[in-house]
């Protein structure tokens, strides 16, 4: 059985990537990304907040996020993980529930504008570099439609914005 | 991080389980399922027949087959191996590609009364058993209609009817 790295199939008009050297090295952002305490405090863009977080840090184990928005609207999110490879590698699906099932996500929810409804693989990798991190989150989707969609909503600016309070996380954490 | 197997969340109206003991030790059936000359043994009820299958063993692997019926038409099926453990454990899906990529089968595909375009997870455990195997196939579906659906395509015949297949090829390997 093989046991390098899986590099996943990647389709650049499928796919959204962000990339960020981040000042700590990847065991801290590690620890960030795996306890929902940490979570909490980066996982949401500003002024939204992650108001829960519950994690089960195996293949098939739940990941379930309720994030809140200025208005108080609370947005559930559930699905599972896919590999964890400490201080390297997670990644997780909402197309899977915990266990593995398949999601009940259906192409109905996805005409949705919902942010929310939005199905995807993440992957993101932790690289060592020069007492930093290379941070890259890839995230996969069925069709360039829900690539398309997935960057209309503000993808990178949102994304973007939760890695810069990850990276002051880490500047607290550190300091 | 859990290391210990996951025992997948189990919701008996939304899955599909069948169990056999086969007289062959758990390494031999490991055998048959990770390498696709087996698998083209015994994979379909006959007088259907695998004619092609392609694995790569690690999580996010592609797991692919083309299953050709008796007048010659084939049916490709395409998903990806969620978890490896050697001997004891295979899980894989069709709701996810190779890579982890969310599938591209959606509601209106599942529709169709073709099983090939269901989606499901199925998770094969092998247990030692006084020197054979309790051999436990149980298939998640998103839904309690994917489940009917399932069963009423003749799950329980043509799994059974694999296994039967599987047992047989135990039996010319062992002999």
């Amino acid at each position: 059985m093989a046991t390098a790295p899986e590099k996943p199939a990647s389709t650049s008009q499928l796919d959204l990537v962000l990339t960020r050297t981040i000042d700590a090295p990847p065991a801290l952002i590690w620890k960030a990304w795996t306890d929902p305490e940490h979570i909490k405090k980066w996982w949401t863009p500003a002024p939204w907040t992650t108001v829960e977080c519950e994690m089960d840090l195996r293949p098939g184990g739940i990941f379930r996020t309720v994030m809140r928005s200025p208005e108080g609207q609370d947005f559930p999110g559930v699905g599972c993980f896919l590999e964890l490879v400490e201080n390297e590698r997670i990644a997780w699906t909402n197309a899977l529930e915990p266990g593995f099932r398949p999601a009940t996500n259906d192409a109905a929810s996805e005409q949705d504008l919902d942010c929310h409804s939005l199905i995807f693989t993440a992957i993101v990798t932790l690289e060592e570099q020069a007492g930093g991190t290379q941070y890259t989150a890839r995230v996969l989707h069925k069709d360039e439609a829900g690539r398309k969609r997935h960057e209309e909503m503000g993808f990178h600016d949102g994304w973007g914005k939760c890695l810069d309070q990850l990276a002051a996380l880490m500047a607290r954490l550190k300091g």
